[in-house]
């Protein structure tokens, strides 16, 4: 039995022992319990403790021997010493779920990380399903179920909320209760030894008490698994996280908190874009978008009305609005006539629509009404300034009835302080998100907006090229045989052909004769590359001279990469030259792979030369690449104009570019063995693509 | 008598006169007085209305023949038609400042502009400080002076806000309320008929009472007077200011606001950063950083500490660090040998240093006094998790401690909800500035700490360069008399001469052979260009041929260019050509200037070619340019790596770039009636700079 199929124990116990409750006040074996009985749950409890008779008025079990077959979850508040042969026992008896409170594992390392390594492998010996250790413990308001030490039970409500810092959880609670936001579950995940993010986010996908997943995590257990089960969730719901240790200095704060190995960032980075994950950088905005998710629609496109009585926050929504990838919607010229009907002459009836600061509930009423009648508008702010004027209740019922008259998403800032209190708890009891400032409502729509387009974009398509697996691993044994550790161009050919990949009419030459007569049937001008098994960086040597237009020009290049090679690299086998076509008005890309600790191949795009070597711009995707993500990475760096062409050129062939980075994206899965490829340069015309010149570093055995 | 002379009067008025006082509840005339009365004016007051006898217990005058002599200050209340008749009447009787409440002026357009040019035209004959029209009144706290119609009085405090949406007031008074930020002054200036942000901004510099100022525009009046104001105000105090109308929606929302005429936002991103305002992008921050400036010192230096309970905060404030300008301060290795014989085993002694989740007040406060000790921190942070063990309140009360304790400043962070409500009050009472989240404490004390970078950098140098302006004159009327809208290159060159730019040796030759002598002179390779008056784009025509390396490639050079130009030009004078020495490794720069509407010439450099046309790569400052501007220009293009020098290359002479640059600062603000101008391309290499063309446009006449 495989932990797998015991979560559902974990979050809907029949029965639940805790191992270490206490009678003392203030310990938490005792806070643990007392929360379990407060939050109403109805299943069978067991305090384990070999000292006590009864805790807070239910009979102790004395140990963990002593417990009827079949209990589903135990939760442990016991010294860590004393963890693994706990879960041993709690196994023996059949327990299906464990929570570790206790903490003293892998983050003081040390003899945790040893503790943590037992506790791993008895879980799975017994396929428990295990949460923490160092962990807060986990709620599921759905089951009356609470299992933490936190204060205060959350309200129910459609939010699950997981975390890998538990004191984050207190904060988020208490956070919560000010905001009205209400929770499905709450999971603190401290070291995953045994349960990560990937079997939390697989479990709440199904949860149908569930509707927005939000999670805090310093780094992610299995990068592949991760992708996979991330990218089937966002499908069904929208999934918010923030990460932390992003920099340097918080990867060096990470790893001395929970011992997390950080990856790099930019493979973060492109594991939440590639998953439909929203990634957000500050806590408050993973508060600010639970909120509008949690009970708003999503918008059914880009186009935003906003109405105010206040100008100046009209236009820094205006402002917010054009900085996102939403749009001001345009009002329609019968909509116009319609506001100029029923507001004031100065009033504006354009987006944003400024009902001007004498409003009162009623005319906000007609305007909302008018603009949320628009077509062209998918979702609308309200933005509420309390002038003297201004019933701020009324005006926030009256955005609540508005709302219920439609099926489009509706949001609300009040801008204030007390005047604008009561009028925010209305909105918020009623389900409408409300912002003290515009531009995080702004922000909210967005990613509501982004998340409506990536559920409606056509599954990633994933495409498969033909390729010789055998030939290429042949190759690949042969250079391992031979102890390489980097298969240069002449030698990697091989690969390319077996990947069927694009190349310059190449041949191989002996002599200069040969080479003469090479370029004469490619066609000049060509290409001359020093071939040696040995030498690797070839520019290092002068080993390569381009755009040779002459037989004379190709014999005097012959002659001089050779001899200057032998001369300089005195221990390597020169076996010729490389005669190779140019590429007439290519431009010169460079696409390659490297392997990121936790996710695996990142595959990597940019404009050869100093575009990625000075600048540094360039674009990442994780393999497996779908063809959307090819069609990205290319039109995303910053020097895509010049691809598409300038002052009247033909713009690349992106099709091609994009075959060549699926195939290196295919070439990376297919050989682990390979541990960076380098396609450098493909030269890029609107004819084509070809890869120039490549270099493969293998793994390390 | 000018309106500068009268602006103290608006402020510290000894006698009101409120124009249009109302005795009927709800009216703004009403609301405008009790608010003067609610909030102790001690000076004498007139209510002004032909019809009653007392309002609010006050004796009323008539009407304005009828006021006294000498009042100082009127609020006007009436309909917009009679404001004019009534600043003229008040200018009569001697009044010397006038906040004018009534709205329908400029910003509704028609009749309304006209209105407002009445009233501008009265006032500034009577010498008249007149604030508004359309604006909700202003608020001196320091003589309990309240002539708005907002609702509530202000705290005192030493926060200073000036804004130019009137509704906006209205929120971040009620806002205050809640954060407990107090205000010396509260100025809202509607239309700015008169006094505009340059003139408040000048009088807070010299108000005893304010200590930060903050401030709300869409669009600045005189842009040259506001430059030269706030570059001395920010000496003097920190000005936060948010300005809206940045992108096209929010300017066109602004302009159907308030009618102002919005510069482009380049301009404002660069005139904020010259006179070291902090401008800030949302309005959250407005206050944010309005908390941080009005108690806390400013830090020594950016090394920034942060003790938390509650590791998950403590990564996300060090990543916020290290994406910001400050730096996790190190924590010496006695301090941490202090740290640990006070924390558990598990906490974490380095930076963030981790008390851990079961801290109460003491252990907070031994390591916050440790850590403050250290010479190397310049600020600290504490976060604090409310967890079961915390005693929220006693940690704030410990926090207040041990600032007072010290000279540097100190920032907290509660994370919480109710949890955490009475802590904050202690902390915002005792001025500890108190936020929800680490990342906007984090903003906060980035601003403190470059705030005291502005200060302490050394005053901008101002360079003057030797030319000789009455031959640039000549040249330019000459092209005037001419008719001419542009000036080429070849006429040019009288004007770079002037101004004593260096130019890469040039001839004017008229026929191929003076061109061949030429070439031989200045030395090969060289540059031909065609020479005519009417042609300002040579290379359209073809004009221009470089890297000529003999006499025949001269000859043929100068035949193409000079025939191809007649057949395509035929209504052109050519001349010749010019014949131009080439600058050896030179990398092409563009150094131009433009005039905004707003603040006049701004000075743009970029790499030439595709880094200028396709990657927008380009900085921009205002004229004049300092020292310091000229080289943050060239130094923060995206592709300044280029100019630094790439494998092995040498770097360009920067020196010869500012001086060209400065130059053209000094060009630009010499002649108005020169619209444009452009080098283009200026050839640097490690030798120097040397302009090889130019291009001057005229402003219309």
């Amino acid at each position: 039995m495989d932990y797998h199929d015991n979560i559902a124990a974990l979050f809907n116990p029949q029965s639940v022992a805790i191992v270490g409750a206490s009678a003392t006040t203030g310990k938490i074996g005792n806070v643990v319990f007392a929360n379990l009985l407060q939050a109403g749950y109805s299943g069978r409890v067991y305090p384990v403790n070999p000292k006590s008779d009864t805790i807070l008025g239910c009979p102790v079990v004395r140990n963990i021997a002593e417990l009827p077959e079949g209990v589903d979850l135990a939760v442990l508040c016991i010294p860590p010493a004393e963890v693994a042969g706990a879960v041993d026992a709690l196994g023996q008896r059949g327990v299906k779920a464990v929570v570790v409170i206790t903490a003293g594992f892998r983050e003081v390392g040390g003899d945790g990380w040893f503790m943590e390594e037992q506790v791993k492998n008895l879980a799975n010996k017994h396929g428990i399903a295990l949460l923490g250790p160092n962990c807060l413990g986990l709620i599921n308001t759905g089951a009356n179920l609470n299992t933490t030490f936190a204060v205060g039970q959350p309200r129910k409500g459609n939010i699950a909320f997981f975390s890998q810092s538990g004191a984050l959880c207190v904060s988020i609670l208490d956070w919560a209760q000010e905001r009205n936001l209400g929770f499905s579950k709450f999971i603190s995940i401290g070291n995953k030894a045994v349960l990560d993010e990937s079997d939390i986010l697989a479990y709440l996908a199904e949860d149908p008490d569930t509707k927005v997943i939000i999670g805090y995590v310093e780094g992610v257990e299995s990068g592949q698994r991760f992708l996979k089960v991330a990218r089937s969730v966002t499908r069904e719901k929208p999934v918010i996280m923030i990460k932390s240790g992003k920099t340097s200095a918080g990867a060096k704060a990470a790893s001395s908190h929970t011992g997390a190995m950080a990856g790099a960032d930019q493979a973060y980075e492109a594991a939440f874009a590639q998953t439909g994950i929203i990634r957000v950088h500050a806590l408050r905005d993973l508060f600010n978008l639970a909120q509008a998710f949690s009970h708003q629609p999503l918008p059914h496109g880009p186009n935003v009305a906003v109405v105010t009585n206040s100008g100046g926050p009209g236009i820094l929504a205006a402002d917010a609005c054009e900085l996102s990838r939403l749009i001001m919607a345009s009002i329609s010229a019968p909509a116009v006539e319609k506001l100029k009907a029923i507001l004031p002459p100065f009033a504006a009836f354009y987006n944003p629509v400024d009902v001007i600061g004498d409003a009162k509930a009623d005319r906000f009423a007609g305007a909302m009404e008018i603009v949320l009648q628009e077509e062209n508008v998918h979702s609308m702010l309200v933005l509420v300034s309390p002038t003297a004027r201004t019933g701020v209740d009324d005006v926030a019922r009256e955005i609540v009835n508005v709302a219920k008259r439609h099926t489009k998403p509706v949001f609300a800032c009040l801008m204030g302080g007390p005047a604008v209190a009561a009028g925010r708890d209305i909105l918020l009891n009623a389900g409408i998100p409300c912002y003290d400032f515009p531009e995080p409502a702004i922000k909210a729509i967005e990613a509501l907006s982004r998340y409506r387009e990536w559920r409606e974009h056509s599954l990633p398509v994933e495409v498969c090229y033909r390729r010789d697996i055998g030939r290429a691993k042949a190759i690949l044994q042969q250079a391992r045989e031979q102890g390489l550790q980097e298969i240069v161009e002449f030698q990697a050919h091989g690969l390319l052909k077996a990947y069927e990949l694009p190349i310059p009419e190449t041949r191989l030459c002996r002599t200069s004769d040969e080479a003469i007569a090479a370029a004469r049937q490619i066609g000049f001008p060509v290409v001359l590359k020093i071939a040696s098994p040995q030498i690797s960086h070839k520019s290092d040597v002068g080993g390569v001279k381009v755009n040779l237009k002459s037989p004379e020009e190709v014999q005097a290049a012959f002659l001089d990469i050779t001899s200057r090679a032998q001369r300089l690299r005195k221990e390597a086998y020169i076996m010729g030259c490389l005669v190779q076509g140019m590429v007439p008005g290519g431009k010169e890309v460079i696409i390659g792979f490297k392997r990121d600790p936790q996710f695996g191949p990142m595959i990597i795009f940019g404009l050869g030369g100093i575009y990625v070597e000075v600048l540094k711009d360039i674009s990442c995707r994780l393999a497996p690449l779908s063809l959307g993500d090819a069609q990205a990475m290319i039109r995303e760096i910053r020097s895509f104009p010049l691809l598409r062409g300038v002052r009247g050129e033909d713009a690349v062939n992106f099709t091609a570019l994009e075959d060549i980075l699926l195939i290196m994206s295919q070439l990376s899965l297919d050989f682990p063995e390979i541990y960076e490829a380098e396609f450098n340069p493909v030269l890029a015309s609107s004819k084509g693509a070809w890869v120039a010149d490549v270099r493969v570093i293998l793994s390390p055995d």
